[in-house]
């Protein structure tokens, strides 16, 4: 099954709204050579992401996002329409590995798959579910894939109405 | 064994001078409230990390800093000073988790130790080495642990002196 991004817009997901197999797709970004060298500024000043020429030299031959810049961005789009959880995306951790470097002009998106959906013993009100979102760019090719374990909310149980005296 | 963030200014570490156990500690970084909000606002904008009002009634109760704010400062400090690896800290991923959020005013550090040095088999001028690293606050509560896998260069022969005729 796949949720669309029309359909998230709509309704969030709660716990009971999720199974294994589910599929979601986010959004696309095209990311810059200078937010690159912005972030790594800030987060990861090292030579392969922040210029291009000293960038040849290096591991990455040529200039590359910083992993954690990967990982943001990823997040971002799966905030704005990829993953809409009732609540937010509030994650407890998981498992990341970035198989290739983002590179400068990247056009990235994420696909999420449910993996598990499990409620939570000791808090009645929750569960945890496990997703794998695989970050693509423009030529399919993965450079990110976190699989990573969400606190998501239970729906609420309808309100009682105080005008119903029944 | 603990090395020193003097000893790592003189000398890069490559996969000779690696082996399990090792421990190596970070300089320290305060977090601000405008810097999580900013940061959020780029990459994670929910309102548990954008503003504290609203934070109050979320799950966090508060303000807190997104898991990828605390992972991109935590490789900020091991950039600057917490993990000396010879041609930089290339990740290919790892595991993460965020026991407790990251509260404004926190002041963070980063505490490394080496669990494995394996020598690549394919390629023979590097190796892959196992660091956990667990970012703290000023409590010495943990905020993030991340048990990463790094590229890490062997270190080049000696190049022959050509004035050598003996």
């Amino acid at each position: 099954m796949t949720i669309s991004n029309e359909d998230s817009k709509k309704d969030c997901l709660y716990l009971e709204d999720l199974s294994p197999g589910q599929r979601l797709t986010s959004g696309s970004y095209r990311v810059e050579a200078a937010e690159i060298k912005a972030f790594a500024k800030e987060f990861d000043p090292q030579p392969f992401h922040l210029d291009e020429e000293t960038a040849k030299i290096t591991l990455f031959a040529g200039l590359a996002a910083s992993g954690w810049h990967t990982a943001a961005i990823s997040m971002r789009l799966q905030v704005e329409a990829g993953l809409p959880i009732a609540g937010g995306i509030v994650g407890v951790g998981g498992e990341i590995s970035w198989p290739r470097a983002t590179r400068p002009g990247d056009t990235l998106h994420v696909e999420s798959e449910v993996l598990e959906v499990r409620p939570s013993r000791s808090q009645p009100d929750r569960g945890i579910v496990t997703v794998r979102g695989e970050t693509r760019n423009q030529r399919s090719e993965v450079v990110q894939v976190f699989t990573g374990k969400l606190v998501v909310p239970r729906r609420p149980a309808p309100t009682e109405d105080p005008s119903d005296i029944s």
